[in-house]
């Protein structure tokens, strides 16, 4: 047996263990997982590297979570189910999930690269994962997986339920911290689909520097305070 | 047997008949198709009309979608299968085929609203319809009937790989048309993710009307002019 084989076949079969610990049962076909694992950073080309798993993965995840939150709460209104939704696949909860599960010791990426620590490379390495096991065991077993692995040990629906993300809190903070004024200016209203939808613009500075719509001037808000946080680059640390 | 009985066993046998004709298959539970069919401004409360399903389809939907390319594109890119699912679950398109397949006849909304006009309700049924057959007949069925029923007859993959939705180009006319100025501008560049991200502003007049982000400067300012379209409500039929 050459050495090369030796050494492949002996980090299968590690990866094989590791990945059976996370995953909880034997991942079937390797070579999709090695894939989910691994980063674009250190794999070219759309056949090596996790970027295609990952846009499967996160549609898949989607489609798990609304069917596990239609069928959670009967009686609730789609608009609650969409923020639930939200809630849940935050990118940054993901990403913290995705290393608590001990993704971050069995991904392959560069850690030289330092542009990667602020990303989110492990929640989109789980989305990946997710992905594959879709491929490997089909979409009822992968929702299965995904509610006992992910959302009923990680995730607290009682106080997702209760939690307003405030994202307009946040920019206010942020704003006051640097001496910026900060408004929320309803631009227009229109009908659309028979209900009165709003564009509330956010303004620092007495410049428009984000916008949001929805069917209420609150939410509209606060989708334009998590827009202009994201255009500022403002994360939870930072505030 | 009392009339109003007789009247609604009348009625479910005949939408019975009708939804047969359009699925192709024998629907079970009508009541979950009922309630697909109706749209909120004929039935408030979130038990009652097709919000709930809606909200469940559009995930399964997409979920179904990034499935299928997934598999049909093996070597295609993320950007390419992002931009290809974008193209088939477009709003305007997906209400068209709705009408075609005959949903419009069989939908319950109030006739008299014209706000729904503009609005793209029957595509919203189509998208709770297909959450209503997910309900019924799970995830694998459901995809292969989107392929059947909705990909292969109405949507020409090859053209829509080709087809550029050229935003920026409608936007140019129609500023021209009013005696507008319109120029791109990009606004600033960051890593993200190990890759540079870019913001395109679209400027009308000299204002600022809508911004895009994408790790190419086309692809912003598509966005950008896609934004601005959406924000000046100009729609095909206008340009």
């Amino acid at each position: 047996m050459d050495l090369l084989k030796f050494i492949s076949e002996k980090r299968n079969s590690s990866l094989k263990k590791d990945l059976k610990n996370i995953l909880g049962f034997k991942p079937g076909n390797i070579n999709l997982y090695k894939a989910a694992l691994t980063h674009r950073s250190v794999a070219e080309g759309p056949e090596h590297n996790n970027e295609r798993l990952e846009y499967l993965g996160d549609a898949i995840l989607s489609a798990v979570i609304a069917d596990f939150l239609f069928k959670k709460y009967p009686l609730r209104e789609e608009g609650f189910l969409t923020d639930m939704r939200s809630k849940i696949v935050n990118r940054q909860q993901l990403n913290e999930i995705a290393i608590r599960m001990g993704l971050k010791k069995i991904t392959f990426y560069n850690k030289l690269d330092h542009s990667l620590k602020m990303s989110h490379i492990f929640g989109n390495t789980l989305e990946a994962l997710i992905g594959a096991i879709y491929l490997d065991i089909g979409f009822k077993k992968t929702g299965k997986w995904v509610i006992e692995k992910i959302i009923l040990p990680y995730m607290f629906l009682d106080d997702l339920e209760t939690l307003e993300i405030n994202h307009k809190n946040k920019l206010y903070s942020w704003a006051s911290k640097h001496g910026y004024t900060l408004e929320f200016e309803t631009l227009s209203e229109k009908l659309e689909n028979g209900r009165r939808l709003f564009t509330v613009a956010a303004i620092l500075n007495g410049e428009n520097i984000a916008e949001g719509k929805a069917f209420n001037k609150k939410d509209a808000s606060q989708l334009a305070a998590q827009s202009a946080l994201e255009k500022l680059n403002i994360n939870n640390s930072s505030v």
